[in-house]
């Protein structure tokens, strides 16, 4: 019974290569933790990957492996927490195609995190798919059921527009979906380790959770620090050094000590990354050890993904009788 | 052997009411006569029903009924035609979800059928899925791999889009789909009784498939004539007489004749109109001896659209499957 009371999270990640530190500071951490407490469940975005990778779904099979093994290297629990594959869920596809008559364009084309994206990549020859984001995450989100999506504040709108459609197909129809509240983390963005941008693949800035101990090592040793500072015993600026946001972000404990140091020239750039190093591979030497198993036996990440995706579809094959029932579409029941 | 090589058509209906004379010349005519030669797919297109009628789907069960009853009373033979419900295949859905990802929305706002309907309902409040009408049409067609889509020339445009989308696709991934063609049928759109415009219920001015021989009787009376004649001696003009435009349509034998004792002062408009509600009850007569089957055992409409509904799911399923295939989706074969 008490199992039965436990609020849904849905949370995932688009299968766009493998998962970094700042994954694992912006959400996985979270997930981690949360699922002890929240019947969770993982989406593998797929489709939605689609929308800016639709020339080489190719990859997509490798990259889906790849964040499901990342999961389950970061402490992600398969016996609690359900992974399954977008594309592989049919009832997803049939809410966004009856969402798309509840939403308008306008609605869309304001977007804010449209907006923002569609500055990046242009609006001119924008996908139908990809103004349709909102409309297909709110169908990943409602098919299960979710009543809570942890996000990162640039996701808010996203979480609103979902909460709009399920008023208006609740006032609608009937009231089928909880309306789904926002998660938001208090951890800000990671920065990338040349401190100019979030970490990002194609940038070269990132150390992902897969990374050996000597990849962190070399990464580390050529993040950016404060330019001001040429010798050891200049005072150090570390509102402007990447290394120290790292020792903020990972290494609570030292980082008071270690900001009084910089600034007293008491401990130099080279000492500071290399207990940098020693700290980010503290966090992610446990991570290798459960990867191995996975790394050795890929077939166990694929009978997960089935075994998840099994479960949510009989999930979503009830929510959509509801939606038929409610939208009186069930026509020979 | 020969069964096999019969080229498919699809085709169908929105369900937003009783079917017409002028359904029954644009499109229903056709169909019946093609049924023998293709292998023809009917769907009733509940779901695209739903962009203009989302807020009212409770009307769609009735509709949905209606239609099929139309289809069957017109001479639709449910042992060679299948006819199905579209909300009902899920694998319209998930295409028209990946298609999504392959057209622009500029492709969408410049197809000029969206543009005509958006003038006609106003763009700014346009739904995503009234936009993406043409993606869904071209999902429709192509999921049971149809090869001609016999359609109106104001169709032409979403036929054109489907084209375009199963070329893309075609050379994106692999080449799973015949590209469409489309069947024009030559016969002029129908005036409606008053002479303005074409049949619609709500300009009440259509003989439906279903009007009694009286309802006929009464409608082909008020309909509109040449205003310049009074007396039945005075010369007509059938070019301008909407009587006139039904007897072409309906009573190709007798046009001439009618024509020339028009033109001649030579039959009035009343006796005129007596022959057009003759020919009409005929036409009609035959479809109402078949009606009554299907309105006293309601059932067997039920039975038919299930059983073509079936039909076409397990044609969906094996489309779905080269289409994961082609698009390297089906991870775990």
């Amino acid at each position: 019974m008490a199992e039965k009371k436990k609020k849904r999270i849905l949370t995932g990640d688009r299968p766009t290569g493998k998962l970094h530190l700042g994954h694992y500071v912006g959400s996985l951490q979270n997930r981690v933790r949360l699922q002890k407490e929240y019947d969770t469940f993982l989406i593998i975005a797929d489709v939605q990957a689609l929308t800016t990778n639709f020339e080489t779904p190719e990859k997509l099979s490798r990259d889906v492996r790849q964040v499901a093994t990342d999961y389950l290297a970061v402490g992600i629990d398969p016996e609690v927490t359900t992974i399954f594959v977008q594309s592989m869920v049919p009832e997803i596809a049939e809410l966004t195609v009856f969402y798309s008559m509840i939403v308008t364009v306008n609605q869309l084309r304001h977007n804010p995190t449209i907006k923002s994206e569609a500055a990046q990549y242009g609006y001119n020859d924008m996908t139908y798919g990809f103004l349709g984001y909102p409309v297909s995450q709110a169908a990943d989100i409602t098919f299960c059921k979710a009543n809570l999506v942890p996000v990162g504040e640039d996701q808010l709108p996203h979480i609103e527009q979902t909460r709009r459609i399920v008023r208006k197909f609740n006032n609608l129809y009937a009231p089928v979906f909880p309306e789904p509240e926002a998660l938001v983390s208090d951890i800000p963005r990671l920065v990338g380790l040349d401190g100019k941008s979030k970490m990002s693949k194609s940038l070269d800035n990132a150390i992902y959770l897969s990374d050996s101990e000597e990849e962190v090592n070399r990464k580390v040793q050529k993040a950016v620090t404060d330019p001001a500072r040429i010798r050891k015993t200049d005072p150090g600026h570390p509102e402007v050094c990447t290394v120290f946001e790292y020792h903020k972000a990972f290494n609570s404990d030292e980082v008071n000590e270690i900001e009084e140091k910089c600034r007293a020239g008491k401990i130099g750039c080279v000492a500071c990354k290399k207990r940098l190093a020693e700290v980010l591979n503290n966090l992610l030497e446990p991570m290798r050890e459960r990867r191995v198993k996975y790394e050795q036996n890929p077939d166990i990440v694929d009978e997960i993904l089935m075994a998840g995706t099994k479960k949510v579809r009989e999930i979503g094959k009830k929510t959509l009788e509801e939606v038929r029932e409610a939208m009186h579409l069930n026509y020979f029941k």
